[in-house]
């Protein structure tokens, strides 16, 4: 069915176009002309791979989302608890030129998804379940009795979610000096001090 | 000098219309046409106010700048150290109707500070600003000998400032879940965890 695939496949383009548009010049140029223009596509032929401005921008934030969750499956973890905890936890954050971009993105969908309802949804998934992540992480290094016996679970899940968000956002921000190397250091320290009988 | 007087209200009438629009309906619908309309003037007579819409959207991000500094200044700590510094770091967050509308404008500007260059310098002296106060914080515990002797120094202050901003977003995503009462206890926790001989 090649027709079908090629459908797919400019669907995946226009939404990387619109990515490049967000990226270079902010959400607030993102009309189907400015994306079909950057997609080297006629106006007229998007509304082949999109009926609405507001369909393109939820499958191009969507593409975000299953490119992280891809990533996700994809990992495994062999190593000692704490790195493979860390590993986890750096998965979601912008240490390599894909992810940033990635993570550009989001950080605008996700302003625009406070006063666009067609966002929301999406935006609350996956909030939730980046939330599932930390709380995985902190439950995993309980059982594994690991942790202080009197942690705050509730506190520490919400603790360290946003601790990843702001090292998220930071990086964007100041990609110079939140690097790869200072978002490691950070996971260590703070998941070393979750767990201070054995490392401080 | 009543001329002045009403020239600097109406910008700042004007600026509070912008940052309405904005919570409203999205930094893309900022058009000047559109914060006349909220002002409840004519798009013409806004010349007198603003020569462009890059200069009322400066002013209008100036504008939180200038409270969130004027609180700042005005704050007393007397209290026991471990508290003044929760203070100090609440003062930041969004835990009050006000603070939660400047930290929704500001955080619209910050990402459109990612492509705008207008408010690029801005965001970034906040940046700084913002920074500085995490430093102050860890620094101030150090010198009261407070804290762990083996404190990272350098790291503490970027994981205490990733929090923050990670817990104000979260805030502003998630009001229900991350309330005021949840971060005052997260900050409790945090630095609790920074003084350990003291506290854990």
């Amino acid at each position: 069915m090649p027709k079908i695939v090629d459908h797919d496949k400019q669907r995946l383009l226009v939404a990387e176009a619109a990515w490049r548009v967000i990226r270079r010049d902010g959400m607030e140029h993102t009309s189907v002309r400015n994306i079909a223009k950057e997609a080297n596509l006629s106006t007229g032929s998007m509304r082949h791979y999109f009926s609405t401005q507001s369909d393109l921008l939820l499958y191009a934030m969507n593409l975000v989302s299953e490119r992280v969750t891809h990533r996700y499956h994809q990992m495994s973890l062999t190593g000692p608890p704490l790195e493979d905890m860390k590993k986890i936890l750096l998965e979601l954050l912008p240490n390599t030129d894909e992810k940033f971009a990635e993570m550009e993105v989001w950080f605008a969908f996700t302003v625009k998804s406070k006063t666009d309802p067609a966002l929301k949804s999406l935006a609350d998934n996956v909030y939730n379940e980046l939330r599932q992540m930390a709380t995985y992480v902190i439950t995993h290094l309980m059982e594994l009795r690991l942790t202080s016996l009197d942690l705050n679970v509730e506190l520490e899940i919400e603790r360290l979610y946003a601790l990843i968000d702001g090292l998220a956002i930071h990086a964007i921000l100041r990609p110079e000096s939140m690097n790869a190397k200072v978002m490691d250091d950070i996971l260590t320290l703070h998941l070393a001090s979750l767990c201070d009988s054995q490392e401080s």
